[in-house]
């Protein structure tokens, strides 16, 4: 089936965004903790969190300007530091429900039944469940045409489990048992296929190693 | 374990890359094809796609400054156009092998064996054996502090399997067998868990559907 511009606009608007969510593929899955000038935290799941570079090391985070995550934006706004903490198949109902509309002083560690924990003295609240958590500051935004706002964030801080750190520096999210989102609501395990070497023009690609979960 | 921004700075730069490029999480996996002026096509995987918007749809899609993807880029800013495919598990090792870094008068679609296809007049060329493909118009770009740039494009068709449709707009991409990528060379198929309902502050997420191909 083929849909065009003029067919899309037509949609009913939660269909739509049912639907346009969808087709990008594969999104991470990860919740995002902050903590408020005046010590409230919050937390907050998200799809959009998205690598930037390594060196320094960038991630970026996208909001919509409607969303129930203005909080989480507002806090790194204010306070300058953020967590994104992965989401595995054990606390999937629960960061889910981090996206209901809860007023600005209920923290969603509290009302979803996530314990926060703090790290080194990192200014933001981590997940304490999460396998893997990433410490942030933020560096700079972009508002983009349809008043969504990139978030640039540098890494300060990333505590992650020893095994699932392999010999090249590859970190194996999916032996971490991290979910992929589609969609706006749906939430998915991986199984590995193959890992496969740097790509040259003179030959084929090689399987360089398979994951431990595989 | 933890490593801080300081530890990360010291690692060997491949290292630091696999490293970097794991931490978010789950990323789509997508060719992008582009049209030069004089007529040659160029064919580049990416991890990068992700979503923007729905009311008017729009995705983005990140290039690193000194990427193999940049004749891609060239490509959109001159032509205005591109076309986003996804990538299932068969075509994972050809699709790989487009970030050889070819000569800009070689197609990668040629290069690497996959098939180039028209759709209904569409300036820039789709990936036929891809199940999920997207037409899109250039927007707008966003230069950040690391030189990468954001590239946002606006949706103008989009071709999938009818029967990956869902009653409620959700586009089944497992059902489609698109692939996950993880770090810079790591490839997944997904495993459906469960749609969650949408958030309300006042009860618990529930299961809304099982994604057919559960």
């Amino acid at each position: 089936m083929i849909w065009r511009k003029e067919d899309i606009v037509k949609l009913e608007k939660r269909y739509r965004a049912a639907f346009i969510n969808s087709i990008n593929g594969f999104k991470s899955a990860n919740l995002i903790g902050t903590r408020g000038i005046e010590v409230n935290t919050n937390l907050s799941i998200v799809s959009s969190l998205i690598h930037l570079g390594s060196n320094p090391a960038l991630l970026g985070l996208v909001f919509r300007p409607d969303s129930v995550e203005r909080h989480t934006l507002e806090n790194i706004r204010s306070t300058g530091f953020f967590t994104a903490n992965h989401v595995h198949a054990e606390l999937i109902d629960r960061a889910h429900q981090t996206s209901a509309n809860y007023p600005k002083d209920v923290s969603e560690f509290d009302a979803c039944g996530i314990k926060l924990e703090y790290i080194e003295n990192f200014f933001a609240p981590f997940v304490k469940e999460s396998k893997i958590k990433i410490g942030l500051q933020f560096e700079e935004e972009h508002k983009l045409m349809n008043d969504t706002v990139l978030v640039v964030g540098s890494v300060h801080l990333v505590e992650f489990p020893d095994n699932a750190l392999l010999q090249d520096g590859f970190l194996d999210i999916e032996f971490a048992e991290t979910a992929a989102i589609s969609g706006l609501d749906s939430y998915h395990t991986t199984k590995s296929l193959r890992r496969l070497s740097y790509a040259t023009t003179d030959k084929d690609p090689v399987v360089i190693q398979s994951a431990p979960s595989a």
